[in-house]
């Protein structure tokens, strides 16, 4: 016996395609699985489904919502006039957890990245600008990430949306709270001392 | 907005249930699965519901199959003598990729652990004995984990199979083949002068 059966095999394939799962991990996985209840695998293959059937993207911010309308866009109290610029639906939940920021989103489900062959028309600017003609905001916070990618996406929409008398701000970068500043690395420092602040 | 939506929180929460994976990675496969195609999307669950439906446990040994006996008892050319007994389907997998042994295998499906109210009647035991007195086996390798319930094991099933004549013997205990003498623990290095061999 040289292989596992062909439905072990099969699923331990699908798991290894997985982000963070390796072989060795989607092996034990598998085996994991087997051993569960039917019931439990029933329970797991039924969400995986569900979610992906339910779960679609908000046709306003982009956001990731089983409602016609996202739930962040259909609040009244939420600040219409601030519209925070993300690369994903995870960065909106990170975003949620500060519980301080009371504006929109938009979520672009990319960044520009000529590397990988990913130009502005490929990810969700288009409907960005249309949000920006037709609504009220005044201020877009580009919060993309804070690599090459991240940095030239938000460039390249500051760029656009300034002529239209719409604010551009980017989150800042510096050492992050509770880190040490010996393991900062240069660049991190580097935007750290030329973000400083009055005190 | 402070909580994922019900169908994507519910699939966070079944995948956060499988070993090895927290809740970050929860979230982060969660998002992921969330990014795929549905064809893709389809075939994961459908694997996991398959592989379930399909692998079953083979009536002699208790190794997973999808067959109605295993691959293994049902190859003629196996030596039937010998009978390596391990605690799960994995560690079959891992003996059969050493590729030089040739007798075939019996699957407990646990250790004897009276911490965690594990009997002898608990784990595949009974139909090991059955084998074994249907049977030709000449030899039980006691292939057990080197751990506390592994030895037990071990030790259980050789006193209740010697007394019927049948050889019992007990994989190595060692430096592991790469490894460093100095990383070692004491109980490994003990184990290791006690093992000692003519060279």
């Amino acid at each position: 016996m040289k292989n596992y059966a062909e439905p072990l095999e099969n699923l331990i394939r699908q798991l290894s395609g997985l982000p963070g799962i390796g072989g060795k991990s989607a092996q034990r996985l598998a085996f994991h699985i087997l051993s569960m209840d039917k019931e439990r695998v029933d329970a797991l293959a039924g969400s995986i489904k569900e979610a992906k059937e339910k779960m679609k993207y908000c046709p306003c911010c982009g956001n990731l919502t089983d409602k016609d309308i996202c739930d962040i866009c259909a609040d009244e109290t939420r600040d219409k006039k601030v519209i925070c610029v993300v690369e994903s639906p995870r960065d909106v939940y990170a975003m949620e957890r500060i519980r301080e920021y009371h504006g929109t989103y938009h979520v672009l489900h990319g960044a520009i990245s000529p590397v990988q062959g990913i130009g502005p028309e490929d990810i969700n600017i288009k409907s960005l600008l249309e949000r920006l003609r037709e609504g009220e905001a005044e201020e877009v916070i580009l919060a993309t990430n804070p690599n090459i990618e991240g940095e030239a996406t938000a460039v390249y929409i500051a760029r656009l949306i300034k002529p239209a008398g719409i604010k551009a701000t980017r989150i800042a970068h510096g050492i992050p709270v509770g880190g040490d500043l010996e393991y900062a690395d240069e660049v991190t420092l580097l935007k750290a001392m030329e973000g400083r602040r009055d005190l």
